[in-house]
């Protein structure tokens, strides 16, 4: 479908984060039953609740802009929770929580990034309600990148702790 | 390769930014081409020299590891690009721009997640020659990122302008 004017483009970038959350969905309990950390499986487990909300809001503003609430394959998360999958695999149990961090802030900041766009365009069209309920998910994914970026600093020095 | 310790996610994690850094010097001058504001094609020229540059640096800190100067498929950036070619191919002139920013904003946040885990790992093991030298790249990326906000500013206005 072309894309002629910014609300096709909205529309089209609802569509790809709504594909984006929901192979979150599927992802995250596969990292979570990976990592040994308890502080890390805890952040993991409240962020998947919080993701499962995110895919209700995205529905709800499709809907609100009289789109079908269908997703479009999100490439982009696509590539990178393959990507994060293949690393885990190849990571041994003293560095497996290491890498998840890092797996999942990647995540994190595609979904900043995407957020941060979809809101701008939305304040440009003069779409209010989306602005609202979009800015409580895009500060839960910044709030998870936060998080994640304190658990990393334990998870990171007892990577290096079980080798000396 | 298994990765045993965090030197090994630290070698891993270094190749597959130089995958994606060489990516990236090869789909931005198809978006510089598909662009029409002289503000985006000039940033996006300017990030397109320092990408180079960024490439030599991965190349640098692999090399002060003993480790090969070799990548690794960057399958996270390749699913971002081929999603933004895709998103490029469909939008019509007037959203190009504002298309074109939302998907660089993409790549430079799977960037900024990258350097971010890469420095902070590099801390974690002592190596502060990588800490330093990458460090510049990461502002780098972060200031590519803010302009583009801007920049998203005016191209967003002018994508809503020309269809009123």
């Amino acid at each position: 479908m072309a894309m002629k004017a910014l609300k096709d483009g909205l529309v089209d970038e609802l569509r790809d984060m709504l594909s984006a959350e929901q192979q979150i969905t599927k992802a995250l309990p596969k990292v979570i039953k990976k990592a040994s950390s308890t502080d890390l499986k805890k952040a993991l487990e409240s962020h998947l609740e919080e993701t499962n909300q995110h895919v209700n809001r995205l529905k709800e503003a499709l809907s609100s802009l009289g789109a079908s609430e269908r997703s479009k394959t999100c490439d982009g998360m696509k590539g990178i929770l393959e990507e994060n999958e293949d690393v885990l695999d190849k990571g041994e149990a003293d560095i497996v929580d290491a890498l998840a961090v890092a797996g999942c802030q990647k995540v994190e900041h595609y979904e900043i990034a995407s957020y941060g766009t979809i809101i701008t365009w939305a304040e440009t069209l003069g779409e209010n309600g989306i602005v609202k309920l979009l800015a409580q998910t895009l500060n839960e994914e910044k709030a998870a990148d936060e998080k994640l970026t304190k658990i990393a600093a334990t998870v990171n020095r007892e990577a290096v702790a079980t080798v000396a």
